[in-house]
C-alpha cells in the first residue's frame, strides 16, 4: 500500500487571482513527487501544503506557455538554495531543454544537483517500477500533452493459512509465490493463485493539460480513476473555449464520463469566474461524480475496489 | 503635487516563506508605476494590492539573479492577456536582454506591446520631466546596481497677490514667472524669486538591492528622504552578511544614518526569520527612523519640509 495523494499547487488560467496561483498538479507517492505543469508560485504553494523540496522529483509539462513552466525557475533555484543534491527529471515538449538551459546560463542558479531535461514523445514516458507515466497529443495552441500515471497491477493479497494448509514452509518459498511465482514442495507444485487473492488493479490518475476535448483522451484515459481535466470556461462562454482552444466544464465531464473515470477534478478556471459553482453544476449533469480543484486542495487516491 | 507611494510586493530573501514573497517592490508615482526587481509571485502582490496592469511602467532590475527577475515573466504574460498596448521600459545589468529575449523566444508571450530592454551602467538612467533615476554599482556575487529616484526641483509656490502687486496682468506673463522665467512689464523687470516662495525640494528614494554596506552606497544615497536596505541578516549572523554578500540590518542602518536618510525600511529578509523585531531593533540602535517591509505594506511619501 503506497499513500497517494493529489495536491492542486495552482488552478488559475492564464492569470493569477485573489484565490487562485497559476496551474500547477502535485502528485505525492510514497516518497515521491510527480508535479504536472508548474506555475509562477508554485514552490509557495509547496511550503504551505509543506510538501517539502527534497522528495525524488519529476517534473511534466503539458506546454510551454509562460503560465505553465515559469514556476520551474523558482522550484529549481530553491531547491539549490536548500542544497539539494537528488537528480531532478524534467519532462516536456520541445523547447524545455532550451529554455531551462537558457535561464540557468542567464540566472545562474548554482544547480547543486544533476538536472535531467526530458522532450516528451506521445506513449510511455517513464517506466518505473510501481509505474509508469503516458502521453498523448492534447489539442491546443502550443503541442501540449496529456499525461497518464498508471500504478502496475500488483499481485493478489497472500493467504498464509491456505500456503500453510497446502504444505509450504515459511520462508523464501512464501516470498515467491507473493511474486508470482509457483514453487514446488516435494513433488507437488503449488501454484500463486492457491494462495494468492485476485491481482490488485493500481490506481490511474490522468491529467489533460490544456485542451479541446478530443475523442483520442477518451481513450488516453479510459479507467482512470480520477481525471483532471481544462475545465477554463462554463456554458455561457463555450464559444470562447472553442476560440481559446480550452474546454468547459461540461465537455471536460463529457470526456470523463466516456472514458469511465470515477470522480472528475475540475481545474484551470478562468479569472472570470470567482466561484465555480456553476461550473461544477455543469459537469455534473454529465459526469456523477465532479469536484472543483482549490488552491491547496488534496485528494488522497483509494486504491479501486476489486 | 503628485501621489509617490511605494508598495512592497516581496520582502522575503532567495527563498519564499509562507508570509513573504520574493523581492519586488513598486513605486507608484501618480500614474506612473516604476518597479524595483520583479520577483517570482510579484504579479500576484499587483492584484492583492490594486496596483494594476495598464500603468505606464518601468522595471529597473538590480542584479540578475532568480529571485529578482523570474516575475518579470509572468506580469509580461499577464500584460499581454490583457491586450496591453502601452509600452514597457525594462533596465537592468548585462544579461537582462538576452534573458528576456530567450523567454520571449521560448515561451511565446504574444506581447501585445513594445517591450524596450536597457542595458544599465552606472550613472543617469533614465532623464524624465519631473524624475531621474541614476543607478550605482552595489557589491553582491553578481553585478548589482542600487537605483536613486529623484524628483526634479519644482519652482517655489505662485503667488498670485504679488504678481498683482506688481502689475504682472494674469496669464501668460503669470505661466511664465511660475515656471522660472523673469518677464517685462512694461519697461519694469519682475524676477521669479518676487513672486515664487523658495524652489520645492522633490522626493528621494534610494533602493539598495542585494549588496554589501559600502561607503559609495553613502554618497549615492546623500539627501534620500527614504532608503530601502537590504537588510538580509541579523546581528547574529553578521559572518553569513559578509559570506553571501548582504548586509545586516545594523549596517543598513549605517549606511542610512551616514547618507542622512529620514527613514530607513528594512526588506529582503533570510527565511530563517520568521518575526523581524530582532532586526528593526538593531536597526534602531543606529538610526532613529526605521521600519521593517512586509508584503503589501504601503508607504506614502510625503514632499520634505522646506
Amino acid at each position: 500500500m503506497v499513500r497517494l495523494e493529489i495536491v492542486f499547487l495552482g488552478t488559475s488560467s492564464s492569470v493569477p487571482t485573489v484565490k487562485r496561483g497559476l496551474t500547477s498538479i502535485a502528485v505525492v507517492r510514497g516518497g515521491e513527487l510527480l508535479l504536472f505543469d508548474a506555475g509562477e508560485g508554485m514552490q509557495r504553494s509547496m511550503i504551505l501544503s509543506r510538501i517539502g523540496f527534497n522528495k525524488e522529483t519529476k517534473v511534466f509539462v503539458t506546454h510551454m506557455h509562460s503560465d505553465h513552466v515559469v514556476g520551474l525557475l523558482g522550484l529549481l533555484q530553491t531547491m539549490s538554495m536548500n542544497q539539494r543534491e537528488k537528480q531532478v527529471h524534467v519532462y516536456g515538449p520541445k523547447g524545455i531543454r532550451g529554455f531551462l538551459e537558457a535561464c540557468v546560463r542567464y540566472l545562474k542558479f548554482g544547480l547543486t544537483f544533476p538536472l535531467y531535461v526530458n522532450t516528451v514523445k506521445t506513449g510511455l514516458v517513464i517506466d518505473e517500477k510501481e509505474y509508469v507515466v503516458r502521453a498523448a497529443l492534447a489539442e491546443h495552441s502550443a503541442t501540449t500533452y496529456a499525461y497518464l500515471l498508471e500504478e502496475r497491477t500488483r499481485p493478489g493479497v497472500f493467504h498464509p493459512d491456505k500456503a500453510a494448509e497446502l504444505g509450504v514452509p515459511k520462508g523464501e518459498l512464501w516470498a515467491k509465490l507473493q511474486r508470482g511465482k509457483s514453487v514446488k514442495v516435494g513433488d507437488k507444485v503449488v501454484k500463486p493463485r492457491q494462495v494468492l487473492g485476485p491481482a490488485r488493479m493500481g490506481r490511474r490518475i490522468g491529467i489533460s493539460g490544456d485542451t479541446r476535448p478530443v475523442p483520442r483522451l477518451v481513450r488516453f484515459f479510459r479507467g482512470a480513476d480520477i481525471v483532471v481535466f481544462d475545465s477554463t470556461y462554463s456554458d455561457q462562454h463555450a464559444e470562447k473555449a472553442a476560440e481559446n482552444m480550452h474546454s468547459t466544464a461540461r465537455e471536460a465531464a463529457t470526456i470523463a464520463k466516456a472514458a469511465g473515470a470515477r470522480l472528475l477534478i475540475l481545474t484551470h478556471f478562468s479569472a472570470r469566474y470567482e466561484e465555480t459553482d456553476r461550473l461544477v453544476s455543469e459537469a455534473s449533469s454529465v459526469h456523477p461524480n465532479v469536484v472543483a480543484a482549490s488552491d491547496l486542495m488534496r485528494i488522497e487516491v483509494p486504491y479501486p475496489k476489486q
